[in-house]
């Protein structure tokens, strides 16, 4: 009898920690990561993942790990996984297809947490008002999440990796050490959001602190040299990355632009079910996880399908197409916001403080039936909650939107 | 045989101007615009609305009347209505309940318009790319909008008001003029974003030009110190008013404080069908139409479910429900968009600036396959897309999605 | 201002009988009826019609009408509508291809109603168990229904027409009339499933009484001739005519052979909505009400795209495609039945009693929610439910389900 | 770290037969076969099943050993699983509650086949047309299958088990071994659907060949008496067994009578996706796989909850709910049939017949693009096409319909 079934190119042991498993993880963007697998178009395979936080963040009931958690390591992705087709590896200029066929937890690891981090370390997006370090715990129950922290309430997952993307070019990656040296060096005094939003720090430069670059062995020379260039995971760019788009669930697509040989795609921060903006920032059901994906090379694909939005052609984006199943819910509970903000200040056009007050109003909303405010805020960061930009031409005012599917509550939440 | 149906309680006669209706219309929020009906909680009732430019744009096919729009007449709303149960009229506190029962074209005027408005005359979004005026026309067959200017697509519209609204009390309106003249007077030094955005005025604060104030007689005493205080209707805000939500449809429901006696509320800025956003600004599918609603007042609502985000009580938002009746779509296509502008510069978490760059990562895909990218720009204002804020805490990028539908298009969109 | 917006081919006043409308009426099928319009391919244009029973039964709350209802006249259908394109009128063999752009009540009569037959005058589908006449009024507010006949249940209309046909030819309607003029004459001892079933008489053969033939002038010889000919429009046929398929709502399209010149399709039976099966017979929400249509003619597509399925090339069915337009739901309770009959008797894959015994279940079910158990068959019939075929190949056993939304209830229905 | 995630209660081993696996199965229903696992109520327990022939149908491209495929084995059960709460084992009259967590293929053995089977060994629903074995294997990619023998169709499946069930009581397998009787007895003279439907024999009463009794030895004078009583396996009855409802997929909750203590419920015939009627009999995606599922006991439930359709207390049937995740499609081509045979024969409304002349409709529709008949017939087994009884009353003719998801098809399918 013939097995079938994808072939495993990354495993993870959960019992072991991020730096004793069987292929080196890494968690920084650079070229010269080297690739830890090799797959062929066509085939379907598995890639396993630790958590973002590579065990760092436990079952516990206590917040204590996530106040003090080491945010310098964060995330733990597993690859580089380099492509080939018959004509080779991916080229510089290519498009990397990547479908996603299907994922889940790992097995025997079935559960997850969502956190607020510390406004000292980490914060959120509304660290000005939640600036104390909580967290809940949650427990699967195969498609659903239930959580002994937040009672009452019980979901269907719609369940996505919070990373994935391509390796970065040297010249892209230094675009990015660029562009974000200078927001950190002079973004306080030219860009007044930073007081509504208040996280810390505005960027996160690289540091050897807490660097792991897959198989480069670490304080050799050339990992010192690495560490000081490779871009940290946080925010999403140009390759991927830390996009948190929550409905890259199972049957989607991406189509990721390729900038080294081989692609050198790399995954993690797999989230159980996530709200859109993931507003706790550790904020979806975080979990350790695996991935069957199938990849295709489209040939010349940058060119052909991608437009540079700046000055490069590196100035790109990738593009999806979202999978066929979705939970399905009917009712939804809709808040909205516009651009003033607490102190009844106006901003101009601004969704990001529009979505804020949103956010603050659902919450209020929420917690009058029964529940703490911060029980809310962690819920709304990683239930199934759509925020969406409604209006941002009608100025001086953006509209934004946080709609809450009511069937997650045992009870009923309406008006 | 007994009449059944809605009670018409404001006509609308398209072959007339504005000025020309039965009952007089209103382009301004006042708390002393007197109703021009009163409809009983649980009654049925139908009110009918101009387009939001009382037909001053027009079935002509050159651009030439959005190029020199007069902006200071938007939006014709028609209203006040005051709601009373069998306590007497909805009193400052309570929440009206307001539900879309039914709504669409007038019939006999089924067509509509979508259009970019001149730079120097309102801009949009991206005025900076598209800066020039253009128009589309819309012809509706029955669910469906075709345009002979945008060939080869089609699509079931998700119709909708952009503007329903209740009255501002005299404080709240102070409120209103107050913030939009601080940002008017020292937006331009204090926020960074507006070089990017780029629209035109920053605010467009009370003034008596172009002011209809319903049955207040233009030119008398009354009606000048009104005008110099009745707030423009182009932002929303706490009163509910131009919030342009696309799902606003069939069976929806809308929570709305209300802030004078009778609630007095009004609607107007019938949409046949919106994007996310309604990134043209004029940008909608709009059209005259009519309204089947259907009210309660929640008696002392206001504090039992809305909680004030903002130095007064008043700093409140609507509340939705969102009906069960919308186009069925099952294939989307996603453009991901980072808070980097087109110049490369990075912004700190600026959801704006994310859904920009994602409109144009949309725009410049889809004019690979024919479309002009003006024509495009309209389309992504009017169709039903879907704009979505995926993070807005990885520092320093947010991440927005702009999600299309892609069985509005004859053709195959796909890569 | 130009005029936009469907033409009005078949007007209907409802405050007149079905015998004074200004386009005559027809209550049966036959190919010599004579069009009452004639429409072009591509244009959209607008058909009114009666309810089914012509206003035979009445918004009184008792249901005396129902049970005297004159069965002779049932259903008075709007048209024949004649098509041409460029190169004439429809011809034999061509698929006429009829899209729905949009639906609704007539404005001004916005209610309808449901009803049991009497065992002696029609039955249903368990007239067995409920054999008194009865009737429940419903009224629209918008897309909902309500009925103060069973309180507690409000919910969206999937509205349709019951019927949609086109003229056969004199060789189809020959075949109609002996077949069923063979069941009516054999079937009682032939076929065991009448027992259970019960409704009677077994066909409607042509019969001049009631009779109604468009223009065709009542009591002529012609008439004489033709009413004896004429198939009764109950039973859905080749033609399509009957067929009560609950989806066929805005943005359907219908591919109906062509029989005779011109196509001469007719309409009627509007229903506000149905539940498959419209199982008390008179069983949908019906009401009269307008369609909005627009139809293309391929030619020759009878043989490019329909096989017969029987010993003539006339042997056909009409192919549909569903609207993306349709109220959405979330719940569902599902209810089984097999293919045992209710005294226990063993039948061999009867999806029909499998039905049965399903519909049965969830009456029983629901009348412990405080309804009478005439009140859920009436809402079985009519509201949005979904009866599947789910195992027929299982022997002995057929299994067919009953699918129920549970948002159309006030209270929880769930277990 | 604690292991979390279900607990395995049946374990399966692929590599071996039927016969072999570490706990024993059945093929049979008989109050006597014991329990080979106990649960409690609210743990999550996983349930691992063979595919329903135990693997006697192999991935071989030939159909011999569908044409020879041993009947009197299917369908090997996992269980039977005894059920108890705080109060001891479930009761008969109780109620027992199986929410479906999760579900899929067992890791290494992801593929399936679909067959029809000989006209002289066990049929289907088409025989007639189709009397010839043949099959097709089907490969998993995640959530898609795809066949080499259907090329041009790939889609996702919605997983389901054909069968689970309550162990039923003596008294209840007396019902069904008399009434199968006697339709295997004087079924063929008294009914006429047989003609139609054809396939043989009637009923499959109890015999020793095959039988397979879980723990009872076989052979023994237990196991003798046990198997002339023990109910085959194949239709769906009072205690659920071989439903075949296609939409019992992840989140779904079956609702099951109890007549034995402990409830005693067993599980098996996995599909990876089956379209309404698996009109081919073995013509789900046929696989081995496993279930992770959650029970509650719902004491008293039966009487509180289930009315019995027929002469005893245990006529009764199961309920269910649909869970929230299921495929989405937004596009579906319908075909139609009515109660009339492809002899042209007249049947009274006969949902069986009508939905026979539907499947064949769209067999030779689908036929058009490139697919032998027996592909389309295959395929309709399989994919998930929803089988509808539209009209039910409308005499002499049942409507029933076929509707298929166009997603399903690389190519266009339409008109």
């Amino acid at each position: 009898m013939a097995q079938h079934g994808p072939r495993l190119v990354v495993p993870i042991d959960v019992t072991k920690k991020p730096r004793e498993q069987k292929l080196p993880l890494h968690n920084r963007w650079h070229p010269d990561i080297p690739p830890v697998a090799e797959v062929r178009v066509g085939e379907v395979f598995r890639v396993e993942m630790v958590d973002f936080s590579g065990g760092g963040i436990t079952q516990e009931y206590t917040a204590e790990d996530i106040k003090y958690s080491d945010q310098s390591v964060v995330h733990y992705l597993s690859g580089p996984i380099r492509v080939v087709d018959e004509d080779g590896p991916a080229q510089p200029g290519d498009l990397l297809a990547v479908e996603i066929c299907n994922l889940g937890p790992l097995p025997g690891d079935e559960w997850g947490f969502t956190a607020i981090f510390d406004r000292e370390n980490g914060g959120g997006f509304l660290t000005d008002h939640f600036p104390a370090a909580t967290k809940a715990i949650w427990y699967f129950e195969g498609i659903y999440a239930y959580s002994p922290h937040i009672p009452g309430v019980r979901f269907p997952g719609l369940t996505h990796p919070g990373i994935i993307g391509t390796a970065p070019s040297m010249e892209l990656l230094n675009i990015w050490n660029e562009r974000e040296k200078e927001l950190e060096e002079n973004g306080l005094k030219s860009l007044k959001l930073c007081e509504v939003l208040h996280s810390r720090p505005l960027a996160n430069l690289p540091s050897t602190k807490g660097c792991l670059l897959g198989k480069i062995q670490e304080g050799t020379r050339e990992w010192e040299k690495m560490a000081m260039e490779a871009a940290r995971t946080i925010p999403g760019r140009e390759n991927g990355g830390n996009c948190d788009i929550k409905n890259l669930s199972r049957g989607s697509k991406i189509y990721l632009p390729v900038f080294v040989e081989g692609a050198n795609f790399s995954t993690g921060d797999m989230h159980f079910s996530q709200g859109d903006g993931e507003v706790s920032f550790c904020g979806a059901i975080e979990m350790s996880g695996f991935l069957e994906l199938k990849c295709e090379i489209i040939r010349g694909g940058m060119e052909e399908y991608l437009t540079p939005m700046g000055p490069t052609r590196l100035h790109v984006n990738p593009i999806f197409e979202i999978g066929p199943v979705e939970p399905r819910f009917s009712e939804w509970l809709v808040f909205e916001g516009i651009s003033v903000d607490e102190s009844g200040r106006q901003h101009y056009l601004d969704a990001s403080v529009a979505y804020k007050r949103a956010v603050l109003n659902a919450i209020d909303y929420l917690s009058k039936f029964g529940y703490t405010k911060e029980q809310v805020y962690l819920l709304l960061s990683c239930c199934p909650c759509e925020g969406r930009i409604s209006g941002i031409v009608d100025a001086p005012n953006a509209v934004a939107t946080l709609a809450i599917p009511t069937a997650i509550f045992d009870q009923a939440s309406n008006l």
